[in-house]
């Protein structure tokens, strides 16, 4: 332990209860490597307050000391963004025991939980209560709240409410000088200056650490309809979904893939069949809710799909005739990764560009990255409706694992980003920085925008130490 | 003219047209004072820059020269966020003159535009487009989409789609140093860190220049209903809100007024008619619409209605019969500030609480405003489903109005403001700081709030030349 650190657990030993401070490397390990394990970090001390006032004592005292603080919730972030650094010298601080729903009301629609309560906690909370919170993702029973506002998390029923950016109406934040960012009331208007709750959502806990949130319920589903689509391209694929965000406010999904995705998952999951018996290039899975019992989506999305099939804008289509059924639908487009996962490596982006500029990207960039690497195959599946999709390219066959990932996969990459840079997109549609894409953001965003990141870090993390090494890199690097 | 100010004026000769340079001080005088007339200003020089480019060219002369600029649309502001300093230091930046649409794509639902294009002929395009830009206020004649982002506006119709917030997919806009930020890609997903967008968004010009914004389109009217309530207390307006919100996703406007204020509307409009017979100590205002010519919002409001009449929840209450109706009635509603200040000098106050919050403010309130002041009236009108009304204290009768604005107004504010605080709300709902509330933000925000504003303003503006002494404050002031 450097002597910082020492310093710190020394002067934290007499405020927090001797529960909250962890140094037995055995209970520290898991947490020191990412679940995709690529990032592997090294820390002495795992703290786990209790309550905000702790988080704040916490943070006082770490600037006291100068030491850096990696803030940790589920530790499922996709980007490496709670993996310690690996010199050493910084604390974990885990919110996992900040895990009280302090209040939900299903009246107004909103519930206020502490940045350690887990998802599926607060979809049961909500459920119990009648009500729903929409956003889901599949590592829902061990991502937190807190990690979930802290970087902007989104999933696959992000099409009608949003990403969490659009679901909380407040955030309780301890900034780096230890003061308390009380933004919990939910008020609807208010213009007191720049947002400072804005900001912590997807600060990826560079500026702050969330200990709260205020999320907005919505009413429960009654009954939804599910159908799964054959199409030719995602032109069609589009227009499809222009024509259900014209007949209804609540088509929750609209997730397109293609024929080499559906072959993969059918190949993958022993029990699966197609569908639909039409071969086609492409695949759309769509969900239409509802939130009275007697409204009636499965005849909105029959009307839908019968004027498409007439106008020869889709090849086929069915409706799930069951729960069952649609659960089907729904671990097909789930197993995508999974199933892709197990036909050999690949290069893997998380990316967005504008909806309307989608279709284009879709095949256009697929067919410059097999022209430009021989023997790879690229294409990509996910949210349509969000202009979000996961672009892999697939390693040509036989290629060596080790020299795809160590040698091939960074030279893809930085073909993949620039291709949605020039299609004015994001390089980090869901998933954040945090260590993975901090080399490609400098690299690739203007000017304005890295020194408005880097001085807004500074302004309000002068020390650089919540969460050093994520998001915003300083030249030359600070020590920790 | 200051020699700072002709070292600008000299150096920007050089580069933009003559007429982008003005001087005349019969053209600059309708500037100097914001709309109400409280605050009066001077310049020497106002800047009417015709492009993106040129803007940048002026913040780097600026910069150079070190003078400060005051953006300026439609010089609407109601806290007096767009009137120049009195020390004649600053050059007026107006952008109306960039105020071309640049793009408007009705299936995507999105508009580019400039930022001098006014609300009201916005709202021209979309509708010529089949669509409709939801946001309205009393200066769409007058106010500018870039005024509107860097206040974060509001207005009648926020129930549904949201203040500016919820309606901006991008902006562009010349931060202090004169770097462009181009936020205009309508990305629906994109977490590339802190969403300098959202913090431009509502920050009065005080970090970056906003000179476009790609805003949401949403469906035309088809079909509305607008229904008249009469109630016995905000507590029912609020479960009458309730209800209409689990019928419909489409209710637009819920507006509450007390009995008084509706005399005064009565009073003020010579051929208006009370919409209800019932005498009654509160009215609604409701509207719901409806996308498709098919659907029926009138009879969805007439059987949410006619529950809540079977249930004693309201008093009474009629259904605009025609469109004509529909407009008397909201001419009412709309008139209601123009009628109140013709009954006499009052402390007029723009306010939020959480929902829930509301009803027991509105009272408990007025009542403690009543006690405090003897002789005053207090009441508030306005977005109950927003929690935002208008709370205006009313001066004792025969008072000088003199008198009552110079020396009661700003004790009776403050005693307004702690009440608002004390339920968790905002002195500023919708109208923004401005010079008007820069006092009272700074007393009665956190040291969490304002260090964090500060230390913001510093970062990006760091010569704090961006319309100098609004919304934050520096000790010592700084010298223009």
């Amino acid at each position: 332990m450097t002597p910082a650190l020492a310093h710190l657990a020394d002067a934290l030993s007499a405020v927090l209860p001797p529960r909250a401070l962890v140094t037995d490397p055995e209970l520290i390990a898991p947490w020191l490597v990412d679940w995709r394990r690529r990032y592997h970090g090294r820390a002495d001390l795992l703290i786990e307050p209790e309550s905000t006032a702790q988080v704040q004592m916490v943070v006082r005292a770490a600037a006291q000391a100068g030491v850096p603080l990696v803030p940790q919730g589920g530790n499922s972030s996709m980007v490496g963004g709670a993996t310690p650094p690996a010199d050493a010298s910084a604390a974990i601080l885990s919110l996992r025991r900040l895990n009280r729903m302090r209040a939900l009301d299903a009246d107004a629609g909103l519930a206020v939980a502490e940045a350690g309560v887990i998802l599926a906690d607060l979809h049961a909370a909500a459920l119990a209560a009648g009500r729903r919170f929409p956003l889901t993702l599949g590592a829902r029973g061990s991502a937190t709240v807190g990690g979930l506002v802290s970087t902007n998390a989104g999933g696959t029923q992000v099409l009608r409410f949003g990403t969490m950016r659009g679901l909380v109406a407040g955030v309780e934040a301890v900034l780096p000088d230890g003061s308390l960012h009380d933004g919990l009331s939910p008020l609807k208007k208010d213009n007191r200056g720049y947002d400072l709750n804005q900001l912590l959502i997807g600060a990826e806990g560079t500026l702050g650490i969330v200990t709260a949130a205020v999320l907005r319920l919505v009413p429960a589903v009654a009954v939804r309809a599910v159908a799964w689509v054959a199409l030719a391209s995602p032109d069609e694929a589009l227009a499809l979904l222009r024509r259900f965000q014209a007949a209804s406010e609540a088509v929750e999904s609209f997730e397109l893939l293609p024929r080499e995705s559906l072959a993969a998952v059918l190949a993958y999951l022993p029990d699966a069949r197609a569908p639909i018996a039409t071969d086609a290039a492409w695949h759309v899975l769509v969900e239409v809710t509802a939130d009275h019992p007697a409204d009636d989506p499965a005849g909105l999305v029959e009307r839908i799909l019968a004027t498409a099939l007439d106008d020869a804008l889709i090849a086929d289509a069915t409706i799930a005739a069951s729960e069952t059924q649609a659960d089907a639908f729904w671990r097909m487009r789930e197993s995508i990764s999974d199933a892709e996962r197990a036909t050999g490596p690949a290069a893997q982006h998380d990316i967005s560009v504008p909806v309307d500029a989608m279709p284009r990207f879709m095949v256009e960039a697929a067919a410059a990255c097999d022209a430009r690497f021989p023997g790879t195959r690229a294409s990509g599946f996910g949210h349509l409706g969000d202009g979000n999709v996961h672009f892999h390219v697939r390693a040509p066959r036989g290629s060596d694992p080790a020299d795809w990932y160590a040698h091939q996969v960074p030279r893809v990459s930085a073909f993949v980003h620039d291709l949605v840079v020039a299609a004015g997109g994001s390089i980090s549609a869901e998933h954040g920085i945090g260590q993975m894409k901090r080399a490609e953001l400098e690299r690739l965003s203007s000017p304005a925008r890295m020194g408005a990141l880097r001085a807004i870090k500074r302004a309000l993390d002068p020390q650089l130490l919540f969460n050093p090494g994520k998001l915003v890199s300083f030249d030359p690097p600070v020590a920790g």
